[in-house]
C-alpha cells in the first residue's frame, strides 16, 4: 500500500527527533494513521518504541496503541510507570483498554488501575468479568444513548456532540429506558431520513437484534454479518439492560483469528494467540509435541497389526511394498472429507440433523473415488509387472481403504461435535493415523484372502 | 437467534397467503428481516419461493435475493420472465446486481439487462468488466459525491438526501473534480462534527486510502481491515478516476470465502464455491479426484524405493512393523509446519524475506520434535522387548524424518509462494507424501547403516 510506503521513509526522522526534539513527534505522526504507525514499529527496536509511547501525547501512544499486536502492547505498557500507562489507558477505547489489561499481570493491571480516573477504571472492571472471546469481551461501552421522548433533531443533535468529542461509535443511537432497558434502536441513516420533529419512540426499530454477553465471539461475527450489521448491542440476559456494543471492525479481526484457530486445529497444532514468527519457542514446542505425542501412540499401534502378520509378510514381502500407498490413499481420502466437513460445520453450512444425508453422501463419494483409484493401482501394479492376485489384492485394498477414509473422515467430525466439543480437533493428521491402523488390517485380510498366504 | 425462531412460524402463514392473497404478502413480510426470510425459504419447495418472489413487490424480492445464496438467487430468477427479473434487478444494490448477473449464463443475463433501465443498465455493464474476486466486482457505484466547494451543512444535507432514496451506503462524502477524480474523502461523523459553515474542501480528509479496482479482494479485505475502515474508494489506477466504494459487509464474507478456499487447498480439495451440501456430486468428485491422483503417485514411489530394499526387507521382516509409524511421524510434523507457515503467509504475520528466520527456527524445531519423538520411540520399542539395533534403528530414523518433515514443510510453502503461486496448494497431505518417500530411504539406509544387513 501507498501510505505505508510513504511512511517508511519518516523512520530516520522519527529516530532523530526522539533524541533531539520528543515533543515536536506529535506534529510529524499526526499526519500518519496509527496502523501504518503501529506496522513501522516492528522495524524499530523495542527500547525507541517504549520512548515513543512515553514521549507522544497519550491521545497519540493511545491511538498507536490500539493498532499494536496484544503481545507487543502489554509488553510495551507493563514497563511504563503505572501513572504514565494509565494516562494512555485512559485515552483508549474501552474494549481495547480492557483486553490490554487483561494481557498483563494481574498485579501490574491493578498497579494501572489505581491510577485510573474513576469512570475509566469501573468501566474497565467491567469489562474485565467477561472472557475476551465473549460478546463481552468485544463489546465496547461508548456509544450514544437516547430517550424515547427526543425528538429526531434532538437525537442527531446528541450525535453531533458525540462526534465532536471523537467518540468511534456514531451511527446509531440506542433507546433506553429508566431501567436502562433496551427498548429500540434509531440509525443515524433513519434519523438522517426522517422529519427532524418527529419523536425518537415513533420512529425507532423495535424489531431489535441483539446478543448476551457471554455468546462467543463466533456466534456474535455470524450474526453481524448475516444481518449485515455495523454494531450489535449486547444485552444482560436476564434484565434486559444494555451493557454495550459489538463493532464491524472487532469482527474482522474476530473472522481472522477463529479461521487461524479452525487451521492449527486442523493441522494438529495446538492452537496459541501470538504470530506465529513472535511466539516463544518452547511454547510452540509444546502445541506441537502434545498432538505428536498422541499420534504416535495412534500410529504405533500399526506396528501391533503388522506384528500380528509377521508370517505372512514373511512369505510375501511384496505385500510390504504397497502398504504406504494403500494407507497414504485411504488417509488422503480422509483428509479431504474431514476438512470439507469440518469448514462446512465452522461456516454453519451444515449441522448435525444432516449427518444421515453427510453420511450417504459421502459413502457414495468414496465408492467413487475408491473406484477411481483402484484403477489407478489395477494399472500402475500391472504396469510395474505385478502378478494378478498382488494386481487384484491391491485394487480391492484402494477401494476399501479409500471408502473406510471418506466415512471416518467425515463422521468423526460430526460425532465431535454432537458431544459439543470443536469438531476442527480430528485433524487430518489424526483421521489419516486411524485409517493407517485399520487400512493394514483390512490390505493384509483381503491379501490373505486372495493370494492364499 | 430469536428472530428467525419467530419467522418460522410464519411459514404455514406465507404459504396459505401465496395461494389465497397474495397482494397481502407485503404486509407480512415487511416485518421480517430479508436475511431470516432467506434463511426460511429453505424449507420451502423451490416452486414456492419461485411464486413468492414473482408475487412480491420487486423491492422485496430485492431485498430477499440479496440475501440468497449466489446459486440459489442465480437459479431462481433465470426462470422468471425476463422483464419480471429486470424490476427486480433494478432493485438491487449494484453490486449484489452485477454479481446475480454474472453468475447467469450469458444469454440470460442479456435478455434481463435489454429489460432494464437504461441507467442500471450501465451502471451493470460496467461492473460485469470486473473479476468478481477483484475490488471491481466487489465494490458498489452508489455512493454520495461532493463538490469541493460546498459547504459542510450543505453536504449533511447530500447525505440526507441519499438517507432518503434509501441509500445503503452514506456514512462518507466523496469529494470528486470535474474529471471524477478523487479528491478527498469527508466522513459523515468528521461532517457532524465540523461547523455546518466550513467548506468542505478544508475540511476534508485529504490521505486518501484506496484501491484500484482489479485488485484482489484479499488484499482489500486486509486494508479494510488493518485501517478499521467502513469502506474503501476504487480508484482506476492511470486516471484516479473514482468509479465505486467496497464496503466492509462485503469484506466479512470475503474473509469466509477465503478462509474456506485455504482450509479446502489445505485438505487436498481444489477449492469450489457452493456450500459443501449442496455441491454437485460429480464436480465434487473431480475436485477431490484430481489431488488424490497426484497424491497417488506421488506415494507410488515409495513402491518403488520399498522394492529397492527388497533383499534387506526379506531379512529382516521386524523393519516393516515400523515402517508406518515412521514415515507418519515424518509426515505428521511436516503437517504442522505446512499449517503453520501456510496460515501465517495468509494472514501476513511472515513474508518471504523472513525465509532464513523461518529456517532456522524449524530446524530447531525439528530437532527438539525430533528427539522428543526418538525418545519415545526408543521407550516404547524397549518395552515392547525389540533387540538394541532395532530400537536404536527406529529412534535415530523418527529424529530424521520429524527434522526432514519440519524442514519440507516449511520451506516448501515458501517456495511455492516465492514463484507467486498459492502456498496453500502445498497441502499437509502433499507434504506427507513427499516425506513418506524420503523417510523410507532414511530408514532402511540407517537399518542398514546400524543393524548391518
Amino acid at each position: 500500500m501507498g501510505p505505508y510506503s510513504v511512511t517508511r521513509l519518516l523512520l530516520p526522522e522519527i529516530e532523530e527527533l526522539l533524541d533531539s526534539a520528543p515533543e515536536d513527534l506529535a506534529d510529524v505522526l499526526e499526519e500518519i494513521h496509527a496502523a501504518d504507525l503501529a506496522e513501522l514499529t516492528h522495524k524499530l527496536p523495542r527500547s525507541t518504541v517504549q520512548q515513543l509511547l512515553a514521549a507522544l501525547p497519550p491521545a497519540l501512544s493511545a491511538d498507536l496503541a490500539e493498532y499494536l499486536s496484544d503481545e507487543a502492547r502489554s509488553d510495551l505498557v507493563s514497563e511504563l510507570p503505572p501513572d504514565q500507562a494509565a494516562d494512555i489507558l485512559e485515552e483508549m477505547e474501552p474494549d481495547d483498554r480492557a483486553d490490554l489489561l487483561s494481557d498483563l499481570e494481574p498485579h501490574e493491571a491493578e498497579a494501572i488501575l489505581d491510577e485510573m480516573e474513576v469512570v475509566e477504571r469501573e468501566e474497565a472492571r467491567q469489562l474485565l468479568e467477561y472472557p475476551e472471546t465473549s460478546a463481552g469481551g468485544l463489546m465496547t461501552t461508548q456509544y450514544v444513548t437516547l430517550n424515547v421522548d427526543l425528538t429526531v433533531g434532538q437525537a442527531i443533535e446528541r450525535i453531533r456532540g458525540a462526534a465532536r468529542e471523537g467518540a468511534e461509535v456514531i451511527y446509531a443511537g440506542y433507546v433506553t429506558n429508566g431501567a436502562g432497558q433496551l427498548t429500540g434502536v434509531l440509525s443515524l441513516k433513519d434519523m438522517l431520513a426522517e422529519n427532524p420533529n418527529s419523536i425518537v419512540g415513533a420512529v425507532m426499530d423495535q424489531s431489535i437484534l441483539s446478543v448476551s454477553p457471554l455468546i462467543d465471539q463466533e456466534e456474535v461475527a455470524r450474526v453481524i454479518s448475516k444481518y449485515d450489521l455495523l454494531a450489535i448491542p449486547v444485552l444482560e440476559p436476564d434484565s434486559g439492560r444494555l451493557v454495550g456494543i459489538v463493532t464491524v471492525d472487532d469482527i474482522l479481526d474476530v473472522l481472522v483469528e477463529e479461521g487461524t484457530e479452525d487451521a492449527h486445529r486442523m493441522g494438529a497444532v495446538e492452537p496459541f494467540e501470538e504470530p506465529y514468527i513472535k511466539a516463544e519457542f518452547w511454547l510452540m514446542v509444546r502445541k506441537r509435541a502434545s498432538w505428536l505425542l498422541v499420534l504416535f501412540f495412534g500410529v504405533f499401534l500399526t506396528s501391533a497389526a503388522l506384528k500380528h502378520y509377521e508370517a505372512q509378510l514373511e512369505r510375501a514381502v511384496v505385500l510390504m511394498f504397497f502398504l504406504p500407498l494403500i494407507i497414504s490413499s485411504g488417509g488422503n481420502s480422509g483428509s479431504q472429507s474431514a476438512t470439507l466437513i469440518i469448514r462446512s460445520m465452522a461456516v454453519h453450512e451444515i449441522e448435525l440433523k444432516d449427518f444421515l444425508r453427510v453420511f450417504y453422501r459421502e459413502i457414495k463419494m468414496g465408492l467413487v473415488l475408491g473406484l477411481f483409484l483402484g484403477v489407478c493401482g489395477f494399472l500402475s501394479t500391472f504396469l510395474w509387472g505385478m502378478a494378478l492376485p498382488v494386481q487384484v489384492t491391491v485394487t480391492i485394498s484402494l477401494i476399501a481403504v479409500v471408502i473406510l477414509g471418506t466415512i471416518a473422515g467425515s463422521m468423526l467430525p460430526m460425532m465431535i461435535a454432537a458431544v459439543k466439543m470443536d469438531p476442527a480437533v480430528t485433524s487430518a493428521p489424526f483421521i489419516a493415523s486411524l485409517v493407517d491402523v485399520v487400512g493394514i488390517v483390512f490390505y493384509l485380510e483381503i491379501a490373505k484372502a486372495i493370494m492364499g498366504i
